[in-house]
């Protein structure tokens, strides 16, 4: 079979294929690896970066190996591999090759957005043929031209972006919700209009497109008015767990065949061992992030089966 | 002497000690790398990404060396390493720490910005205490709980953030010059209001804040409406050169005393080799990025001090 050359063609069969619209998010908070994965790799590495470097690597692809029967994508959250230097790039490289190895679709959080030029070396980073990555996040507060780079590779190579529309954090109004003379619409309203005109001629066989919109599941009502403004887009709907969405505010955003959307969260599910009741058992930090996924893809799927 | 704990006053006494406003911007793009220090790299070095990677760190300090007594930042396209993966981070990260030894003031243009939690991971990767890196820029598109965390390792490290106000590209008005309904002022205006405020509790003795904006050297007529928007901000003034700004664009962005801009340059100075008449002769890049940077900071001296 020859891998379909549109990421929203990708990205619908695999939702139907496993049935899920969960995205797992990787953010792995060098505090919060198992102790026991730590131990382990400080035996076996004298620098302290390189263990938890592979520390990390460890435990993205225990988590990988758990989830990937319900979840359809990954979201590896770039800034806490930067954190650990070039070291932590490298376990990030693994990661996202792994996750790709075993089935699941990559989306790379980096939020990058840069004038022309220099957004030419992020796609060429990142969305190139070879790499590993699917999809990226975009920010595009720089307008059209730094995001061209990003719509030719997407064309050229099957590859998406997500770009920032709604944020799901609480200050995400300080900026967004600013409403336009021009237009009398919000800024998250014209930036929906960019992602729809820029994305028009990535619409694949699916009806919708490469190029897609992130919107917090923390905003029910902004998001039932961004869908409609969005009809060939996928929106990402970061949030879900424990920044306080759930399956019901991400309604809104599936279409009537219950495509569309797809929802991500990273700590309600890496961290799900944190949440079990009785004494605190990392040892089945894998088991338990699993069900979480399981969890997770049930719900959204009662949703958007019904809506 | 202990080091300056605000960074703006770190800068402002950087430029009084070299006379100079100038920034290097470092873009290493790996086609341009001269083909000599290549061929050498590719000897010493089997695998073409390692060798590349070191290739960009023996060009990046070539023009360190020859840009230290006329610039007074240096400023690394994170995008241009990123492209080479771990091994580019590896290479970047040596260039930041050579170019501080060398008594550089190092500002990462990397464009940062997410929810909180994830910028404090970024704050943590970039501007920790023993990081290298000075200074970064930062997208707001998230609002303030996205910049918080970068605000307060400004104020416990001594370190800055020039945020992305003005950009220097065509495309920049699609987004920052709309009009708000409530203010009537552009997007850029509002967030230089944002600057202004969030860099309050960051103003050192100099009278400046370590958090400033940047504002493109091709827009001067909004770059100085924003001069006056922001009293106590530094402004990085990108666009010099290549991109078309040149000492009178950027004269409006400077103070009474000369100071409150700094103009930065890529292709400009670090190509400069490309520019020379007669035939291109790379064996003298760094004599001639020297050059460069020698020229502009003339000519950018006689337009501030004349302001």
């Amino acid at each position: 079979m020859t891998p379909l050359k549109n990421f929203a063609d990708a990205l619908v069969h695999a939702i139907e294929r496993k049935d899920s619209v969960v995205c797992v998010g990787l953010d792995p908070r060098p505090d919060q690896i198992p102790a026991s994965i730590m131990r382990e790799m400080e035996e076996e590495f004298d620098e302290p970066l390189e263990a938890l470097a592979n520390g990390v690597l460890v435990f993205c692809k225990g988590i990988i190996d758990a989830v990937k029967d319900h979840a359809v994508m990954v979201k590896p959250q770039s800034a806490f591999f930067e954190q650990l230097g070039y070291r932590g790039i490298w376990a990030l490289e693994e990661t996202c090759r792994y996750a790709k190895e075993q089935g699941l679709l990559v989306l790379l959080d980096a939020k990058r957005g840069d004038i022309g030029s220099t957004a030419e070396a992020y796609s060429e980073a990142y969305l190139s043929e070879h790499s590993p990555v699917d999809a990226l996040t975009v920010n595009a507060y720089l307008g059209a031209d730094g995001i061209m780079p990003f719509l030719d590779h997407c064309g050229t190579h099957g590859k998406g972006i997500f770009i920032l529309v709604k944020t799901s954090n609480d200050s995400s109004g300080d900026l967004q919700d600013r409403i336009t003379v021009d237009e009398q619409i919000s800024i998250a309203e014209l930036m929906s209009h960019f992602v729809s005109s820029w994305g028009f001629d990535h619409i694949g066989e699916s009806g919708y497109s490469s190029v897609g919109a992130v919107v917090g599941a923390t905003y029910p009502s902004e998001a039932k008015k961004l869908r409609e403004l969005l009809p060939h887009s996928f929106i990402l709907a970061p949030g879900y767990g424990a920044q306080g969405g759930d399956a019901q505010s991400v309604a809104p955003c599936f279409d009537e065949a219950g495509l569309g959307c797809i929802v991500t969260s990273s700590r309600g599910i890496i961290y799900a061992y944190k949440n079990v009741e009785g004494p605190e058992d990392e040892s089945h930090y894998a088991e338990t992030a699993g069900e979480a996924a399981k969890r997770m893809k049930e719900a959204l799927n009662q949703v958007r089966k019904s809506s």
